[in-house]
């Protein structure tokens, strides 16, 4: 059971075969097919208990003397006898041993996601172990001496809630990463690089906080001193004050601190990597819909324009307002501008994607 | 966080602002924007440091004076004066307080689902504990006499694994529920009158095995003695001999023995039933794709064929077979064929239900 959701790193040959032996598929009676040529309600056929038929059960074992089972409709005690009034083929009611799998079968990829029916046929089969794949341990990181740890007293002027580690962590997990979460590290190059140096054993480093242009951004710089600063800007809107880069082999992406920006960045980057590490498949839900008013966006920019689902239409909500945290509760998607249109015009169909 | 994926049952209306203070949007200095009227870079004006601006980072609170921020490109240092080169505009490069969430806004709805930025938006306010529809509770009561517990000791001729409580335990709690599995019960009718009537605190009971036609169909006529028995037998294909009754007010379901049977009624009844209990959306993710071989089904029955998505295509596997445990595994999901029909020809789009 603790396999659901992993993804498989072998590939599974099952030793047994499914069923283990010839079983009844219907209650009645086991019978060798033969036995019954030309039986019919005016022509029955009469078979001796016990060693030319046997009473069975659904699901009990039929000895390989007997071929098919005659279903109870078709049969009739007297006394002694079977009085059969209907032909049975060979194998007739009847799963034949190795019929779902047979012994050397390859019953799943190396890849192969489980699933519950997976599982259940894993246990049908008396496999109770195998090797998946492990899950990304991403270590988050976020920045910012204005920040408190959530729920930790209330806010004096001049301070937030530290709440982009937290659905950094709620979406990790969800999208099959392990989240470690750390403490706040106050905007000190010295802190900021002694966290990430700390972090080098995780799979990947999320920091947060610190990436726009200005005098207060640590973490891109901290990122070029300690490794290679390769991406610092996209054109994105919003998640502007993007960075990525690499320390001694491993992926550290620096998220906006703008809230949206923050989930922005979750869904289009760090969701494609952790999917990509984990094997898994990264389709995310999407459905089409009608946009209900015109979208003006950022011409060479990507805009993310929050939605709203009403009936068969998308309602924009937002496109600017990095900083506008209810207005994801208030979504139900999101819709992706490309950076060659200035907008789209009410009335076209939309790929929304679904925020799980 | 632990209410991450529940239900609202209360509206929130939330007691605090966000942001609780008028906070800087940029690094810079918080003006107040009448002051730089005229500004420009051939026309600058002059700002006392401390009485007429003040040097602010993102973030942090901006005293009631002041109304706007100048950019730091927009301003240099001139010992203790500061140049402005640009007009500011009020609110200019500041969030003011209550900009996301004003104090007394309804920020969710009873019925909503709680998801990662839902989380983050709550834990930003300071709303610590919120509360939610109770998961329904799902006993699951696999019966029959010929199941040993799955992984318990190696399979005897006759025997097999009892894996659909196990495959109901895993769906029960993925949709939401919390499954309560129950010792495999023999085919008596004392002994599975006395689990069901043990069960009938739970919200549901799904009893496995012995629903079909035949001198062992306990379960229906069980239920028919302790209670009402509304249905035996439905048109679906596999899943036909299903049951479904009440026991005193309690939603009793009967399902077959056979895996797949029992996996098209979990997805067709019990996730239906389940998520409707727990006030959750019951769509089910779907693609659709062109269906590359003519699949022929039963006229006046429901016919669930399992599907393999290959690219475009959905290539059928099995439209009988209720036993066929593999064919699932072998899945990627599945198409219902309607009733009125006698199957599909190739070449028809279909809409794929993906097997979760």
């Amino acid at each position: 059971m603790d396999a659901l959701g992993r993804v498989l790193s072998e590939s599974i040959v099952s030793d047994a075969n499914l069923p283990q032996f010839n079983r009844a598929a219907m209650d009645g009676f086991a019978v060798r097919s033969s036995d019954t040529r030309g039986a019919s309600p005016t022509n029955p056929v009469f078979l001796r208990i016990g060693r030319d038929c046997i009473s069975v059960r659904t699901g009990m074992a039929v000895n390989d003397g007997y071929d098919a089972v005659v279903m109870l409709e078709d049969a009739t005690l007297r006394e002694d006898r079977l009085e059969v009034t209907a032909v049975v083929h060979p194998f007739r009611n009847l799963s034949r041993i190795g019929e779902d799998v047979a012994a050397g079968d390859l019953i799943m990829n190396e890849g192969h996601h489980l699933r519950p029916p997976d599982i259940a046929l894993l246990a049908a089969l008396g496999i109770s172990k195998v090797t998946v794949y492990s899950k990304p341990r991403i270590a988050i990181i976020p920045t910012g001496g204005e920040l408190i740890p959530v729920g930790s007293r209330e806010l004096e002027p001049g301070e937030a809630y530290e709440i982009n580690g937290l659905m950094a962590e709620l979406y990790i997990e969800k999208w099959g990463g392990v989240p470690l979460r750390r403490c706040i590290v106050p905007d000190e190059s010295r802190l900021i690089r002694q966290a990430i140096e700390s972090e080098l054993d995780a799979d990947m480093i999320v920091l947060i906080g610190g990436t726009s242009v200005g005098e207060k951004d640590y973490a891109p710089r901290t990122l070029a001193d300690l490794g290679q600063l390769l991406v610092h800007g996209v054109r994105i809107q919003p998640g502007k004050p993007t960075a990525f880069g690499i320390v001694e082999d491993k992926v550290v992406i620096c998220l906006p601190g703008y809230p949206v920006a923050a989930f922005v960045d979750l869904y289009l980057f760090i969701r494609a990597v952790l999917k990509k590490m984990a094997h898994l498949d990264d389709a995310v839900p999407k459905v089409n819909a009608i946009l209900s008013r015109k979208v003006v966006s950022r011409p060479g920019y990507l805009s993310i324009v929050r939605i709203k689902i009403e009936g068969e239409a998308a309602v924009p909500l937002m496109t600017s307002g990095a900083g506008i945290l209810s207005s994801l509760a208030k979504a139900d998607g999101f819709i992706i501008v490309p950076e060659e249109l200035e907008g789209i015009e009410a009335g076209q169909t939309v790929e929304v994607t679904l925020i799980e």
